[in-house]
């Protein structure tokens, strides 16, 4: 773990932002980057050559649902999830923390793991972090990520001081438990909102050592304002030479500000899911395809969009669909929005290369109208 | 209409089945032939690119259903239907008959036309044989329906018989009002299971003069032995030179036996329909894609099929995605069971060429170890 697979490439000169490459058992993957999320083993409405058409480098998938469904050691006997789900790009699993502390009620933590029972059919599971590592190492995504726990925006400062204490223990049982070869291990930062917490977090998680490290604990239910702090304070004091990955963020403008900073990997159901329930972004803003100002509107979704629903289809059509309950509204619409969002980290890559994503967030903000108060 | 578009091609020496082919605006298609449904102006869960790599080459779209929504006025000023849902091979649309007939307690019939209430919104319309074929001329499909009656097969020999000279009545009207230039207007055949009212109804169609005939009225509930009596009955006194189409059906034995007694075209919701409930078509027979004995089985879903689905999942996966209930596991299911329903017409064309559909039936019955009572 010494040496690390991911190769800083270029820095730009207006900001934090970074341009870089990380290996992987899989291929290359170019930073910064957007993962689309795969809960089940699949990106919803999406077919493997739909996300290679929209130019998916990697995709994220989850612990917590294909360990209760169905089943890590399932999959693991077909062959591991890339083989089960027929894609053969890179992987990232996360461990199932933010799931798990997401159920409330349904779990309990202790400094063993946390009991909680399953969503799908109320049975009680123990996981803990030789188990988290288990399931992903089971699953072979590569890179897997440790088990921590993940407080609310609204837990008070002893609570996540503490908190942070035991996801660092458990990170070190997490590393101690890894045994999976080329396989790699990100750590995970907590501290809620608090610039101290988030700075003992992550010295404590870079000294265990990991392939990469993430901020962990944002985008759950905290302001913008918050989020964007967390992430300037934490800025300077992330590894240079590892990726930085923040989890569960975001909307197109939290990762332009995320990219800035410095952060360089990204996951959100947001696209897909907005997709599927017609919220569509487009370079003039966010829509909403249901809207009947759209009933008899000849014109693509997006005049900007190069891809191929913006190039075949009216908003019209992609209103029809979506009225009419039509499997194909959730696919046109997904295929869309991640287009959007893995082009919008294409042109910032770009942008970096050229030492301009300072004018590329200008432009951003002044296209998506905004008000911009960073 | 006195030249026909249809060209027959061979014709099987072992039986009545038929090779041909039938130019349209949007190309020539090969018959015998399948078509896929598409009700809402899209083959559910199917991407047009989808319906190019099973080789459609032809669906059929409602015209009640896209009347209500999104109206066919609105179709018409973008375009038309082939640019609406962006499928640039033929078309065909009902003429909403067999939709408002369904509709039961909601319609009320007269000689000029029927009264019925949307499914949608409860609101009133009033559908005539002169505004169906306005309808299907605004959507602009290269192959349209008349207005017909189609009872129950439940209804009495006289209504049935009063029924199919209505029906007369409403086809001759149909012709009238049918204006749009190289669009082709097919006549319906109706008289129940009752195989003199179905010599006289054709005798009436054909005495009109259409581009096409087709049987409608099975598939309503009868028995299959009726059905294919019916069938059968009727093939003698179908024109030669014409396509002859028997809507509605069919599951793939249905097809394997129209064929075999000389029609060449088909439409129906069942390769869609189950697929989305699981209900997937192998070259042994149906299976359940949710069933427990799939769980951990590595296999493709039909080993003789060649198709997307068959090379790149396993039937494993498949039933995880059902069971997640992942809109992927509508589109990868419909892929394979419309690949099989279009292989099959494929390998019986390839069949009557060579002469030879009586093996393949004999085949086809011994592979689906389906006792073969006809």
């Amino acid at each position: 773990m010494s040496t690390s697979l991911f190769t800083l490439l270029h820095r730009d000169a207006s900001c934090g932002a970074r341009l870089g490459s990380l290996n992987t058992l899989h291929g290359a993957i170019e930073t910064p980057i957007f993962m689309p999320v795969g809960t089940n083993a699949t990106v919803k409405a999406m077919t493997p050559d739909d996300l290679l058409a929209v130019n998916a480098q990697i995709i994220l998938s989850n612990t917590y649902h294909l360990y209760l469904r169905p089943g890590h050691r399932l999959v693991e006997q077909l062959g591991g999830l890339h083989s089960f789900m027929n894609w053969h790009r890179p992987i990232l699993t996360d461990s199932g923390g933010f799931q798990v502390f997401s159920l409330g009620e349904l779990r309990k933590i202790s400094e063993e793991g946390v009991r909680f029972q399953s969503h799908l059919d109320g049975s009680y599971h123990f996981l803990t972090p030789e188990l988290s590592i288990g399931i992903q190492e089971a699953l072979g995504a590569d890179i897997i990520m440790c088990f921590d726990e993940c407080p609310p925006a609204t837990a008070e400062y002893d609570y996540v001081s503490r908190s942070l204490e035991m996801t660092t223990r458990w990170a070190r049982r997490c590393k101690q438990a890894h045994r999976r070869e080329g396989q790699q291990l990100f750590g995970i930062i907590q501290g809620g909102m608090h610039y101290d917490l988030r700075a003992r977090s992550l010295e404590q998680i870079f000294e265990i050592g990991f392939d990469g490290y993430a901020l962990g604990g944002l985008s759950v239910g905290e302001e913008k304002e918050q989020m964007y702090g967390v992430m300037e304070a934490c800025a300077p004091l992330m590894p240079q030479d590892h990726p930085r990955y923040i989890m569960g963020i975001g909307a197109p403008q939290d990762l332009v500000e995320a990219v800035w900073h410095g952060y360089d990997m990204f996951d959100c159901v947001m696209p897909t899911r907005n997709a599927r329930n017609g919220m569509l972004f487009t370079s003039q803003g966010r829509i909403n395809i249901k809207a009947k100002i759209f009933e008899e509107d000849s014109g693509p979704l997006d005049p900007e969009c190069g891809c191929h629903v913006c190039r075949n289809y009216s908003r019209a059509y992609l209103r029809h669909l979506y009225r009419a309950g039509e499997i194909l509204a959730s696919n046109l619409n997904t295929y869309h929005n991640l287009y959007y969002f893995l082009d919008l980290m294409r042109q910032m890559r770009e942008a970096i290369k050229n030492d301009n994503l300072a004018g590329f967030r200008r432009e951003f903000y002044a296209k998506q109208q905004i008000h911009h108060k960073i």
